[in-house]
């Protein structure tokens, strides 16, 4: 590389994000970048101009360890959707002018589905305007449902999360005795795809039973079948454990959350904001049964508990950013790094580019033969897929008691 | 010893409550106890004539250590609070007749403030009727509201996971810009006594400014002072977070959870059961000021998150349960073991015993001096007093990923 390179960050924060910058950085720096910018909050921030060189805030090898174990986005993030390009040609000609000024080699961008819908739009527009900068983009997310890649980074940490924090939360289930039992519903992030739902089964083990029943959001649900599940097994054990996603909908497409509540908040992607789907199911369950219930939403500590992240992720991650660079280096564009499975076991996983246009806005979801056929948990074989993904800690750097994190002034 | 112990754990789950069971066993085994009997599920389960041999499940050094990490109570606990001695005899002379059965030299319990009126009134039964059994109480609980003891085992490992958790969380607000700001309201646990909260502090550092409002429960809460001191942080930064106790109050006393919603349940010991004051909080937040708010509930998680716990807590415990064991032996009944703290820096803290009458039912709160004059943050007292607790990790045993625990089935 000879000229400078850009990175930003989109979408929902990740413990593993950071550690794909830190991948972004070191190759771009290794392969002879001249400076390697940040957009400070994505596509948003640069359009208003705002980005940073990220050689001021990594200056030393412990601060690209630190990168590596700061959760959330350290550029700052955005959910800005590009429009059309004839729909406002005028957007792009300024991004690119922005580029241009910039001297801009290689542009780098790190998030999900719709940030690969951004990595499309700009190199379809540098196509047509036969413009030499490349776009290569940089797979995350938690929610685990890009097309193409085997795997998100970002998806293996918060599935360590879901799986650890389900199993305290069975064992302290136990705890207490209650005359007609207790059911705890525990939510879980995951709109429309599964896959962080589905990780509660990460709790099962030789110590533990594991949740006894998932509920994914690719299945219809149905409130009176679950709730004559969970009365035939209070009938057996004093404590059921119940995940579900945050997504989960009846049968006719109401969303289980809405049922309770009239919140209908919609993003500027379309997407429903949800949230109480396990308050709902408590209390439905609560009524029904007349036995103690208690909801728990894993919330935003699901996608930015770095102190639990898998070292799987976090060096993926950190992979997943330097072939980004060295795609680019190399002269692709429109494409996205994807993730490789060579073998389950032992597990091996290698980086690949695909085309970005095969990616956009596709969906992946939970196979429907990796969940029993009642649709009540996952089956052997994604609990094989996802198990390799969790392996390994990431130490965080403990100071005077708390995980340190790189710092970076939030009013630039 | 010469003949046998009993042991029993009792209130709310904690990461560190088996780390005592542990060294309860090992001190008991040491001194030469015949068996170490474990109530199951407490006093409540002894009067059932529930219990197993404690041996038969830590039958190597490893059960051992699984134990000190495995979060609730491995025996499983209870909130039953025994009668007035005058009120209910056959109750007390059911109890004896099982420790008789049984052989009991010492019995030790596991507990808050609950637990010390429990053995606060076996002693007492004892005494009245000549009885040799001896018992002991050993401090546990997240709150460390108990009297008399410097902090409780379990305090440490429950702070060190919300100053953690915290911090998370404000890297993860920081990550998304709202057109007027986002509010994060975090609920922590503690219904009267603000130690938890508090703990919330341990988020600041050099790399991050901490929480940026903290009520407390012992300081009266007004709405629309809080209202206005969120408008006002809004204008000067993006992102805001608080966090909140369960129980904060209006001047009038009304619990802020109750602005909004009707539940109103009453436990056994006349404890209101408190949720939803972070949900009202963000509702009327969002209602006044107009901003993207959420609130997150840490939840049972903050009580059993044994992944992230404090080695400084667990090593405490185990030593507190140690203590008890040897102050029976010793001749002692009726008495709780305390930390005494001996020094700051270096941290150093010790074991004595005391009377449990002074203990029993008397709630410590945060002296008024450590919270900031306005009753919005702990001072730098508070976090000093906290600091030496967390330091220090426990590795969980990793087995395929996922800590493990120390296996006991529920149906006994």
């Amino acid at each position: 590389m000879k000229r400078n390179v850009i990175v930003g960050q989109s979408g929902g924060p990740t413990a593993a994000i950071n550690s794909s910058l830190a991948g972004v950085y070191r190759t771009a720096k290794d392969r002879g970048a001249n400076k390697v910018y940040g957009m400070l909050h994505g596509i948003q921030g640069l359009l208003q101009e705002r980005y940073l060189d990220l050689s001021e805030y990594i200056t030393t090898e412990l601060d690209a360890e630190l990168l590596k174990r700061t959760p959330a986005a350290f550029l700052g993030s955005c959910r800005y959707k590009l429009p059309e390009i004839h729909e406002d040609k005028a957007v792009y000609e300024k991004i690119f002018s922005i580029l241009d000024k910039l001297d801009i080699e290689a542009f780098i961008y790190i998030g999900g589905n719709d940030s690969m819908d951004t990595i499309k739009k700009l190199s379809d527009y540098a196509i047509v305007t036969g413009h030499p900068t490349r776009f290569i983009g940089c797979p995350k997310t938690i929610d685990n449902d890009l097309a193409l890649t085997d795997h998100t980074p970002g998806y293996g940490s918060a599935a360590k999360y879901i799986g650890t924090s389900v199993k305290e939360i069975i064992r302290d289930s136990f705890c207490l005795e209650y005359s007609k039992g207790l059911v705890s519903i525990v939510e879980i992030m995951g709109r429309n795809a599964g896959w962080l739902t589905g990780a509660a089964a990460l709790a099962k083990g030789e110590d533990c039973e594991g949740p006894d029943l998932i509920y994914l959001p690719e299945i219809s649900f149905d409130l009176h079948v679950f709730s004559d599940k969970v009365k035939e097994l209070l009938s057996k054990k004093p404590s059921v454990v119940v995940a579900v996603s945050e997504g989960i909908r009846t049968a006719d497409g109401t969303y289980v959350c809405e049922l309770g509540s009239s919140i209908d908040f919609v993003d500027a992607f379309g997407h429903k904001q949800l949230s109480g789907t396990a308050s709902y199911l408590a209390s439905f369950i609560a009524g029904e049964i007349g036995c103690k219930t208690r909801a728990i939403e894993l919330s935003s500590l699901q996608r930015s508990a770095s102190h639990a992240a898998s070292r799987v992720d976090i060096l993926e991650a950190y992979q997943v950013g330097g072939a980004a660079v060295k795609a680019a280096d190399e002269g692709d564009s429109g494409k996205m790094v994807v993730l490789q499975r060579l073998s389950d076991d032992p597990y091996q996983c290698g980086t690949e580019v695909k085309d970005v246009h095969k990616i956009a806005n596709d969906e992946k979801l939970v196979p429907r033969e990796w969940v029993n056929e009642e649709g009540t948990g996952v089956t052997d074989e994604f609990v094989a897929y996802v198990r390799p993904l969790i392996q390994g800690d990431v130490s965080p750097v403990m100071v005077d008691g708390i995980p340190r994190h790189l710092f970076r002034p939030y009013n630039l």
